[in-house]
């Protein structure tokens, strides 16, 4: 049997086994892996010197080293973070619209893990023991495939989380990695009916596309985000020019960030300059449609190619829309259903966006860069879904579990 | 622009519009939908007589016949259950998880509609009328795909269901159906990604494997099951043979008819020549594995094919084990995770299975044929999910919907 079927298999048996652990169990072998994490250091960062090497050689651009590269201070961090998950609430064994029929069966729905999670992932190797964590504390096995940058980091930290589960007690198998960094194991890895429940990607669109386009097992799709921030005529200018501000420069290179800034033609001559300034001060490019060109003739004139465009840099869209319809229909249009905000103190005009714009996230006088699990006060994340099914915007221990209806009767039998 | 095209973006734009539609208009809409069927009963139960008349020449096996057949007591039903579903609860605006952030932001999730349906199905054209009217009242556009052998009937519905929409002052094309019969339309419809949000097959094994391997929209998957009903060493053996027996001939035709009996080898002796016996008498075929056989001689021998085959039939596997674990083996390795039961009086075999066995419902003493949305208490039925993602077992509104992230500020910006 391939490396790919064995493990999935295994995966499946030991996802039978993490059902019946109790929350104490998952969190004490949530322990044990931090302290194995700590314990392996040494060969975790000369297992990730080795990617780093491999890296520098391979002309890695400096922005993907930084994300690949690990510390004794980030692995504290990756450490710390699996204890943070032991913190969190068990999601499982909730009950939930409990009720009794008038034929006495007695029926209610149970929180369960979903049961092997495949994770497809890119190049930080903190992820590997994020997702493992949240994947064990919800419940469920893990097949991880991370990217070949990072295949000898991802050995190692794999190496401690097993050790971590041998001394707490639960399955070994329930963290699997895939060695194999045959492209073609991922498109296999799709199509594993009956051994895995759910693949999450995380990484770019490219990765994203090609899972969504492959698998035959349910996805959640992560990630793109195309997000607009509306300047009312309503809004105050200097609110306006703090939010654009954070939105598009706090991380230029995050799926929430804003793409795309829409400015009403009544405010525009006052508040576009003033955001226009702001914005240069951090060396935003900007593309102006035709009428924000005029009021801010340093920038570039957009080209068609500008709206709907995830930039992830310091790049953004301008255009001046004459009307919040105007606003919704380019947003409509253009965005990715991720995070959309709008900037206003007219309360109506910010209930129509809240209410009509279809988004993951919708905002009313904030910033998009909030939108993660963390700032919502799910205390850890796994991912952001741009989708609609079962789950949309960031999603953490809940997200990754499912029910099964519990049927309790005394004979009963259904009338014909 | 081709047929699927106009549709689907014409289902776009009017779902933006049922977004907005109060609960009073759906029902309204809903209300004329019923009249309207009522109205256009002529045009319809003539259009029915077409597709009967082909059916026939065709030579559609007669239990098909009687599926796509209308009455007019069966298009009175139609109608009545739209009524049904306009006097169920709106799931849609439901604010849930609210939390205020220590930064001030007000956070919650509103259950919004998914957007646009679309639904592939199979002969009955109830499920016209049925679908349409369920995806309305949770706010979303439907793009229908029916059995070309129901089309004249499909059409002659839609017609009406139009008639009603309009008369209801909601978008006429919230509720589209699929003309061409071009089985190819259906492989374009599975990959509108941007257009239809999310896929429901209704039908057989064969349109949901089609739709789950060809879609790169999201799924979910309906239909399908392998049920057991294992009956333990500490069952009531009256109590087994009635549970056994409506599980079988209730309707043996339907997903959650059990398929392979399970019986401790402890009991085997007396209970099983009692339910081989009551389900003799309904002419069900038994297949047995070798003990089973030594006990009902006039049975026929089990394939290895037998075992986790859906007969939806009169026909039934029987094995017996030796233990409780056996039958969670064997149910883990067979079942396809729709519903199983153990009928026993020892309630901690019981929690064992409810805690161990894996399927969308889990029974404890009753038939599985009590697997429905009716009976569950959620008022209707838009199918019944056999994946872990998004809903599981019996949909209703609550499933058509998703929820979105509402984020009110007074100016928050994210900290570096």
């Amino acid at each position: 049997m391939d490396e790919l079927m064995s493990k999935a298999q295994a995966a499946r048996a030991a996802a039978r086994k993490l059902v019946l652990a109790s929350t104490a169990e998952k969190n004490a072998a949530l322990e044990a892996m931090a302290d194995a994490l700590l314990a392996h250091k040494d060969a975790i960062l000369a297992a990730n010197g080795e990617d780093m090497t491999a890296a520098e050689n391979g002309g890695m651009a400096p922005a993907m080293q930084d994300r690949l590269r690990l510390t004794q201070q980030r692995l504290e961090a990756m450490a710390r973070d699996v204890r943070a998950v032991a913190a969190l609430p068990d999601p499982v064994g909730e009950v939930f619209d409990q009720t009794v029929r008038p034929n006495g069966l007695r029926i209610s729905k149970r929180r369960v893990p979903l049961g092997v999670i495949g994770i497809v992932y890119e190049a930080r190797p903190n992820v590997t023991s994020d997702v493992a964590a949240l994947c064990l504390k919800a419940g469920n096995a893990a097949i991880l495939r991370g990217g070949k940058e990072a295949l000898q980091s991802n050995m190692a930290i794999v190496a401690a989380i097993n050790d971590g589960l041998r001394a707490g007690h639960l399955p070994v198998d329930a963290v699997q990695l895939i060695i194999s960094t045959d492209r073609e194991i991922v498109g296999r890895m799709l199509k594993l009916r009956g051994l895995i429940d759910v693949i999450i990607p995380r990484g770019g669109a490219g990765l994203i596309r090609f899972v969504a386009e492959n698998a035959t097992i349910p996805v959640i799709e992560t990630g793109a985000g195309v997000c607009h921030t509306y300047v009312d005529k309503a809004a105050d200018p200097q609110m306006a020019a703090r939010i654009v501000y954070n939105a598009k420069v706090r991380r230029p290179t995050i799926c929430n960030a804003m793409d795309t800034l829409l400015i009403h033609s009544h405010i525009a001559d006052t508040a576009l300059p003033l955001i226009a300034n702001e914005l240069g001060k951090a060396g935003v490019e900007l593309r102006c449609d035709p009428v924000a060109l005029s009021i801010v003739p340093t920038a570039k004139p957009a080209t068609d190619d500008d709206w709907g465009k995830e930039f992830l840099a310091l790049i953004a869209a301008v255009k001046v829309v004459n009307s919040l319809d105007e606003a919704l229909e380019h947003i409509a249009r253009y965005g990715s259903g991720h995070s959309e905000a709008i900037v206003t103190n007219d309360e109506s005009a910010a209930r129509r966006f809240l209410n009509e714009v279809d988004a993951a996230a919708v905002y009313w006088n904030a910033s998009t860069q909030f939108t993660d699990g963390g700032e919502f006060g799910l205390g850890a994340e796994i991912g952001i879904s741009t989708q609609k099914l079962h789950a949309r915007g960031p999603m953490a221990l809940r997200e990754l579990t499912t029910y099964k209806w519990v049927i309790e009767g005394t004979g009963q039998v259904r009338p014909a």
